[in-house]
């Protein structure tokens, strides 16, 4: 069976790979640079398999198609934060320095990487049910988020956990801009919008951060 | 010549339009549609003139192309927002009450609409030239919000303008998910990011609205 991969579209050995880390990096590479600049829309399967040095049938042996290479970078966006999420509800410092810590891993995370894919967040293709998974996983981030908030004292935590979120999300349109603001700043600005003082927070949270490893 | 309209894929009289606005506003009717449906990459200027009621060839008598369908929906969700920029900056009211009733004002226009215009502000087509006009506009935009947020005697206003913007355009995300904050409730959170009290603005922003007419 071995003997039979290179004549039936089999991926190469990861000793060639583009990106250095085998061949479902290279196509999840390839489809982060694909879709923030040519569009989602605009790419094929077949586009996607040459910008991945491999051949469309070889994409098959490692995603169901164009929708699942999506899915699996959209989830990349929030898998992180949500660790680092449960880590923090787990732990025993002031919910505002807890608050500003996920928001400042948070940002950093959605201003990470060569192309950003939150900007695929308004995709209308993400209505379809196969993004599910992500939808939900957003949902679970939000909600740590609202009990953090709730931890804090705040008044109607969804809405106060809302406004957070516009402001960590905002790094999203920052980016297509240019400019984004730094990540400290943004975490400072949700303490404020929920009318907390946010200099214990920013005295604090960076230990706390560090310790998160 | 306007006997032969009809057999040269001339529109159709205003009176059939779909819209009832004409057939140009028929066209941008469908655009929207299929833009935040379909997706912009995936929808072709034979799709849209069949949305809109008309051949393909009399498309192209109101507009360049689906570029130029795009720009003009874009334009669309700054242009009345500038307007109220230029006067409310004319005015003396104080200027946190004014910024209170550029957020509420542009937070309903992001709010407006059967489809929401601003989920395409992401789309990498936007990077093309032909999109210069919207992306000048957008800057006019901020740099009025810059203006009435260093009246206010904000630090910083160019980092304060852009966590007002943050918030405020977060609608777009927010109406992706089915629930969108209070445009009332999004202009008070802006002033508390920059640190004011808005409660005199919420009393009196109101007022300043309906003055503005």
């Amino acid at each position: 069976m071995a003997m039979a991969s290179a004549s039936t579209g089999r991926p190469r050995a990861s000793g060639s790979s583009l990106t250095g880390q085998g061949t479902r990096a290279d196509i999840l590479a390839a489809g982060a640079a694909l879709f923030c600049t040519e569009g989602y829309g605009g790419t094929s399967t077949h586009a996607l398999a040459a910008a991945a040095g491999i051949r469309q049938a070889s994409l098959y042996h490692y995603f169901g198609g164009k929708q699942a290479v999506l899915l699996e970078l959209l989830l990349g966006t929030v898998q992180p934060s949500l660790e680092t999420a449960a880590q923090l509800l787990a732990r025993d410092e002031h919910p505002a320095v807890r608050l500003w810590a996920l928001c400042v891993s948070d940002a950093r995370l959605l201003a990470a990487g060569e192309h950003s894919i939150g900007s695929l967040y308004l995709l209308p293709e993400l209505a379809d049910e196969r993004f599910a998974p992500f939808h939900e996983r957003r949902a679970e981030l939000e909600t740590a988020y609202r009990t953090l908030v709730a931890a804090c004292g705040v008044d109607d935590p969804g809405a106060g956990a809302a406004l957070v979120l516009a402001l960590v999300e905002n790094v999203i349109l920052q980016r297509r801009r240019g400019a984004a603001l730094a990540p400290e700043r943004i975490a400072e600005a949700a303490l404020r919008v929920l009318a907390l003082d946010p200099s214990e927070a920013a005295a604090s949270g960076p230990a706390l951060l560090a310790d998160l490893g």
